[in-house]
């Protein structure tokens, strides 16, 4: 009876350190009533009283006389990210699949992963710019970048957007030391704790966690085939006082879907009329056969901030990015940069994409691998079908399907039963807010080639 | 008439709009009433008055009836840094030495920088490191690294560690962006706005701007020629509720200074007894001509985080720090780390860095430049006592020389006089939270081989 009693105290009191540490309860703030809090928790108040005493001992909380506990803000145990206002079980957590997909076992098979396999990759031109950076001068191989980053590789992306009909100067383009550190970057210039932000309901989870960080309110916007549903856009709008809304126009993270003229033209016009600043993260464009409508380019970059990078396509081992905006903006991100990072990415890194990118072969190179994944995609989904499962969508170009299950499965619980077998999966739920995805899941139709994959994935549905 | 009134209006508006960009005046607060601001500024109230009612009509402020003005948080001009809390005039404002330093004009000399001339560094290592990688496998060079980032490196700086006589795990080790990352992701990991952190006084200006982007409370603790002021130290303890206290134990910029072992042991002592973290900052262990005391060694990264990088003695142009702490909080870093940036260096650039300091010659070089760093603080301590401008401390190894001018000289006005010539300097106050260090300069001794730098300064002494 007492070990029981004992184990209850604990739980409660590893209960309390997890809200304090993800700061629900922060320095300074009142402790539940003993009471109250023994109710909710289906304890008796005594062992409410035995926990509150005992991390008082710990110093993390102390009583005032007839006024009950607070937290010092001493002691604190360290915050844990994936346990800032999330609500979500572990299994369907942002950071499990980040963590299982950077930090694999052996032999990990990763359908959910976001990223191309290792030999899609250009390794010739890689090696070849290697060798031509062995030779260059002292400067490249040892000075910091000016505060922007490296010149050329500034060159290559303003030829880049004029060819996009998006002419901008130099002052409007500074390199990041990757799409996400760019995202982050904007965040911490524009949004304050507490403000509102609205994300694509799919959309990038990584993103959603990167917010997270910064405390602020995620609200969702439900994702259609074109683009984000407008009328439940200016519902919310007209609702709540929003800062920014984040998106891929092209090639949706996680849907493959790519928003259409209307909806870009309509969703500027409401933005404008309610002074929204978008970020538009353009980090699938070079996957697309042909370009669709960017909001980045209808603005002028008048208050739309574009940002992307070079992972998807050349190589995630050189870490990159870039933010294109407005000049002030853009200063002031760099400010910004140097007092948080010093600096952007690796010069040495950014001179070797800047080489590889304006070589003849990286043309070459998109060409082929928008081939091979467009077989991909055909193949992918005919395999997938016998299984009841089916595309939302039919995606333009890139490497994610984003797909229903059959009715009654729960994809979080697919993917558990899947990591035990050490395939990797991305289901539905992690990218959606509102947490109404959990009959979908996203498929890297590039990294399914080995037959387990399906093989697995077949006795996961079969197992529930 | 009109027109003079136009102007003062306009100058209290774009006033007005930097307090607001700057936070200084945030969403939701009330704007200065209108008599008091006008006698404030001096300025007719009629000015006031039309300078707000503009701001209104720009959506940037609001009235309430019979209440005043009030910030209503859209239509924001972008909030610059640089302004964040800062009441120093822009010419001794650390992103005054940043951004000239990085972005220098041609034929800049650079006296006030913080790393040392191209041709001290081991290029032919670096062409040789290039080579090997453009020899190396697949996934090395197209491949994100795991979320700790690249074991090579990290298992480098364990052996390093261990050296030291600091036994780590290989989970108490990340690899993060640069230094300033590093110190960046503790920020966000363990501060609030409004936190009190402890910085050395003087110490080094980026960090300040760092802290500044937190919105934390900087505290300084006056630094002498043995470590922090201890006494000091602990009535700052006594008074203030500290979170953190962030140094450099050897070789201390700005003053060169290490810490002695008796301050060591006090120091982690009264850390203990106030619940304090502590971020020892071991940037230029390297240029160490023999060990000196560690905090992170004598506490074993109990309280104490440890962060590096590789900048001063072998490359900046490939960007690599790291963390050494706690497992616990390395794995809630790394998270925090995924979710900002998807990751640290490039995978890449560190391969690149474990293969040049694991190679025979990096010890070699780091002799030589040690030994060349002593001849030129002789040097330049020669060269500058004909001004009056003498060495507050013999430093035992490193670039800098932290020298007292002659009474009455603002270094600060001589810096802005020196940058019309265009020689960079690194003024004291820019190091110096409490602004008390206007008579003294960080000289970096490597940079100081010109003859125009002792010209042009001395000049501007004489034209003050």
């Amino acid at each position: 009876m007492n070990d029981v009693s004992l184990t209850k105290t604990e739980m409660l009191m590893n209960s309390l350190r997890d809200r304090i540490a993800s700061r629900a309860l922060g320095p300074g703030d009142r402790m539940p009533s003993i009471r109250r809090f023994a109710r909710t928790m289906g304890v008796s108040p005594s062992t409410v009283v035995e926990a509150y005493d005992r991390l008082a001992a710990e110093g993390i909380i102390h009583a005032r006389r007839g006024s009950g506990f607070y937290v010092t803000g001493r002691n604190l145990p360290p915050m844990k990210v994936a346990e800032m206002g999330a609500t979500r079980p572990r299994n369907v957590d942002p950071f499990w699949v980040s963590r299982q997909s950077l930090d694999p076992r052996p032999g990990a098979l990763q359908p959910g992963c976001g990223w191309l396999p290792e030999n899609w990759m250009p390794h010739n031109e890689l090696r070849k710019g290697l060798r031509a950076l062995a030779k260059s001068g002292e400067a490249v191989l040892t000075n910091y970048a000016g505060a922007h980053g490296s010149l050329a590789l500034r060159q290559y992306l303003l030829g880049r957007f004029a060819e996009e009909n998006l002419p901008a100067a130099p002052e409007q383009v500074m390199l990041t030391a990757s799409a996400s550190q760019a995202m982050d970057l904007i965040c911490r210039l524009l949004l304050q704790p507490g403000d509102t932000v609205l994300v694509d309901d799919p959309g990038y989870f990584n993103f959603h966690a990167l917010l997270q960080a910064h405390r602020v309110r995620l609200v969702g916007v439900p994702y259609t085939p074109d683009g984000p549903d407008l009328d439940a856009f200016e519902v919310i709008l007209t609702d709540n006082t929003a800062r920014l809304y984040l998106t891929n126009s092209a090639l949706h993270n996680p849907t493959g879907a790519t928003i259409s003229p209307q909806v870009a033209y309509r969703l500027l016009t409401l933005a404008g009329a309610h002074d929204l600043t978008i970020v538009e993260d353009d980090t699938f464009a070079d996957l697309e056969p042909d370009p669709s409508p960017r909001l980045a380019v209808l603005d002028g970059l008048n208050r739309v901030l574009k940002i992307g990078g070079f992972s998807k396509t050349l190589s995630a081992s050189i870490r990159c990015g870039y933010i294109a905006g407005g000049a002030d903006w853009i200063d002031a991100l760099v400010d910004l940069q140097v007092a948080t990072s010093f600096g952007g990415p690796s010069p040495v890194a950014a001179e070797l994409l800047a080489g590889v990118l304006s070589g003849g072969s990286y043309r070459k190179h998109l060409v082929e691998i928008r081939g091979r994944l467009s077989s991909a995609r055909k193949s992918a989904a005919a395999r997938l079908a016998p299984l009841g499962i089916t595309p939302w969508t039919q995606p333009r170009g890139g490497f994610y399907l984003w797909c229903r299950f059959p009715e009654g499965i729960d994809t979080g619980e697919v993917a558990k039963h899947c990591a035990q077998e050490n395939v990797i999966l991305a289901p539905g739920n992690v990218f959606s807010p509102s947490q109404s995805a959990a009959s979908f899941m996203r498929f890297n139709v590039a990294q399914m080639a080995d037959k387990r994959v399906l093989h697995v994935l077949e006795n996961a549905m079969a197992a529930r």
